[in-house]
């Protein structure tokens, strides 16, 4: 596996690949990989010929009173299980090359930054579409993957593509969860084992409203009800969100239909976590 | 000269020319095609092996009381001066398909584009940044030409250029100017031939400071104030500003030196003028 640090160093190496008529796959990430991201990887690995997966812990998206300082750094691990998923090239680009002093250009998704995370994360979404349009320009992937957990990141980074006219396409694959239910996430690396089992609840109320859906339940506040119902059994209590949203356009629905997702963001202890299911 | 329409056929052009391993050089206009214009293309044609040249009146770069509507469209009249300047491919893309439908994607350059003429046209930089961002994505220029009339635009997109990693160099070429002085426009089409009269006392204005400059004055105030007189000397009341910045911050100067530039925007008629000088 080859490492590259400096800008121009991946983009000579990407133009290279595309002037030999290869495709170029690309995961980004905020690295401590997990099974989750591993998983991204060796499915990546059949869209193109090269495999490029970055680490880039993005300062842009944490809030001011965020985890970016605490957010766990593991690089070497980091680049021994990339080797294992089989990645060709691993891109870990500095900080202050990504946002040199003076850097003011920001892109922003108006609309769909608004709701869910973006109503408690003021900026998160603005700092995400940020780096990925400048990690796409820099890789120059024709395809990149992300977990269908960060839902509304997805829809976010899709919807840039589109309107911006970025020949990247944009690729969502299913949540990797533990035996648990609980969804895989670098910041699961924050919780005690107490928790860690409180934190199962969040695939169960996930579960609950769509077993509700699959009964024939369309209300979404009955819906929703339910599956608070299971967090406050958990004693979760400090619940960012629980909603039921459309899963294009992520507004808000009074009644549930097929495609729509239920999504929620809770915090117990340092973690903040977030998962969804589609209905 | 091949005339394309759709962003598909451009992409598509463009991929193949960048694969044959040739130079794209673009000239983004919003038509009604000018001396300048017509300059801006004869000198790109030595920049690049394949010469586009884009129409396209950008409604978002607009404010609601500006002159959208009445900007003047000679699609005709456009194309055969390309031919003659030497333009291999004209690209003039679709308002609706720039902008389909729930587009919300937005770019900006967040403090290179507030003073100056942003602070008179809120928004002007926002769309600018942005249909560049995407002609840029579209036809994937390796080297983009523009007016240095438009002084701050070349700033905001050169900035925008670097910070989001663009591969594309962003060249500005000097103002050409009528026999008069008055800088080449297509709102000069506006002007009535009074009107045009009073015009020339822009360039006679910024002259002014250079000059006062060049015998050692320094004091921006003084300078900005000799220029001014010019102005209202030709009974020009309605200025947006005549400032003296930075060249390349556009940062507030008290005391000048080389490398600043005197720009000014003023109001005559219907028509809305800028011009600027470098000290």
């Amino acid at each position: 596996m080859k490492t590259i640090n400096s800008i121009a160093d991946m983009q000579a190496f990407s133009n290279a690949v595309r002037k030999d008529g290869k495709r170029i796959a690309l995961v980004p990430t905020m690295g401590a990989l997990h099974v989750g991201h591993l998983s991204l990887m060796r499915k990546a690995q059949d869209m193109g010929d090269v495999l490029i997966a970055s680490v880039f812990v993005n300062p842009t998206q944490f809030g001011p009173n965020e985890d970016y300082k605490a957010y766990v750094r593991d690089t070497e691990g980091d680049k021994m299980k990339m080797v294992k998923a089989g990645v060709d090239v691993a891109f870990f680009p500095h900080a202050d090359e990504i946002y040199p002093p003076g850097f003011e250009t920001y892109v922003e998704v108006e609309e769909l930054q608004k709701p869910l995370c973006g109503r408690f994360r003021p900026g998160h979404f603005k700092g995400v579409a940020t780096v990925v349009l400048k990690l796409f320009n820099i890789v120059k992937p024709h395809v990149a993957v992300f977990g269908q957990k960060d839902y509304q990141q997805l829809l976010v980074l899709n919807k840039m593509v589109r309107d911006l006219n970025v020949e990247t396409e944009v690729v969502g694959l299913p949540i990797i969860r533990e035996e648990s239910g609980l969804a895989t996430s670098s910041r699961n690396a924050y919780l005690s084992d107490e928790e860690r089992e409180k934190a199962v609840s969040l695939s169960r109320s996930l579960r609950e409203i769509k077993k509700g859906f699959d009964d024939g339940e369309r209300d979404t506040q009955t819906l929703v009800m339910r599956g608070r119902e299971i967090l406050s059994r958990a004693c979760i209590g400090d619940i960012d969100y629980l909603e039921i949203r459309d899963g294009e356009t992520l507004e808000d629905k009074k009644s549930a239909s097929p495609g729509d997702v239920a999504a929620l963001a809770v915090r117990i202890g340092k973690a903040r976590l977030i998962d969804n299911i589609v209905l």
